[in-house]
């Protein structure tokens, strides 16, 4: 059986598959670089009608990406996803708490998730960095709230945690309330590929 | 805003919420655990439509497993997010060799991926153990050409690489000539999530 087996090749074709999906959704061209890599990671076109990117959404991350911003994730699925070998030529690093034995334990005493306790735990380190939510409603939830009680402002907040439990309103509640800039996918799709796309895209794009 | 923060409460929720979407399928209380782990992790009800399990897959996944069996995956998203404490409960190990040094240069050197490379460079090893295929095609192939040329068996392959190029064909092409049970999802959906929740779903099941 023939197919193709060069990696450039791979990733050109599919994105040349991808662009009829988003040729009339008039995007700009970094909206298209977001767009294609999150279809591309989920294998699915449907995304192109739920992704929500606020204006000053791209601009914002790769400004905080330039100056060499830390990321931010509430599970390792995502930071595994982020190319943190071109987050480090900015001088940034990603952070996850969700398996840490402290978290672990002040979560179960209070009887609520780790993902929870993690950011509430990163607190002021997020000011200024960005913020990446693949998985857990109650990550997006609690950084949401952080920022009504603090000046805690992240420059940007990739919320897309998945499922049928308080992820679609965790959302809805992002783009309802975030005084930052956000990049989202309404409903209840998501997911930790989904949260590295986004985060991989801005990197790739804000190397001038 | 109110919304659930009790981690068992949200996934007993959500199996709730999955169920009415299986109803008519005719399937196992096993394949119920597959297809809902798969639903849960994608927040995509359509993945009942596309998800095939070879007849005997759960039963060789399950027997593999209790005998310790190894994890052998394409890429380090899929290891992530496998459950390793429960596998090395019985002796297993996930293995991933995408970011080994000399598989790079081997790929670089012949211009193939990198996930091919690592298949061929696992070689035996596969024999009697799970393969988890969550991202690329050509890892898939490479494993279905290996099975062709050699004796080697794993006992099962989980073989849900994603996306718009080869990813459907490998996953039809496992379907039409695996020896081995396999667990897959036609189409060009699919991912790490995807596997791991597969694999995670075995892990939670075989245990008496």
């Amino acid at each position: 059986m023939h197919y193709i087996t060069e990696p450039m090749a791979i990733e050109e074709r599919s994105m040349e598959i991808i662009a009829p999906y988003l040729a009339e959704l008039n995007l700009t061209p970094e909206e298209v670089k977001v767009f294609s890599r999150i279809i591309h990671a989920a294998g699915d076109p449907e995304y192109s009608k739920i992704i929500e990117i606020h204006k000053d959404a791209i601009r914002a991350g790769c400004a905080a990406l330039e100056s060499g911003c830390d990321i931010f994730c509430d599970v390792e699925m995502v930071r595994t996803g982020i190319n943190k070998r071109r987050l480090a030529d900015n001088g940034g690093t990603v952070h996850c708490l969700i398996g840490d034995e402290k978290v672990a334990s002040t979560a179960k005493e209070l009887g609520i998730t780790r993902s929870m306790v993690a950011m509430r735990t990163f607190g002021e380190r997020l000011h200024g960095s960005i913020v990446a939510i693949g998985n857990a409603p109650t990550a997006l939830f609690e950084v949401l709230n952080l920022m009504k009680e603090t000046t805690i402002r992240p420059a940007l907040i990739i919320g897309v945690p998945v499922g049928f439990v308080g992820a679609s309103e965790s959302k809805d509640f992002l783009a309802e309330t975030s005084p930052v800039p956000y990049i989202t996918v309404r409903g209840n799709k998501g997911g930790s590929p989904i949260a590295a796309a986004v985060t991989n895209a801005l990197l790739y794009m804000h190397r001038r």
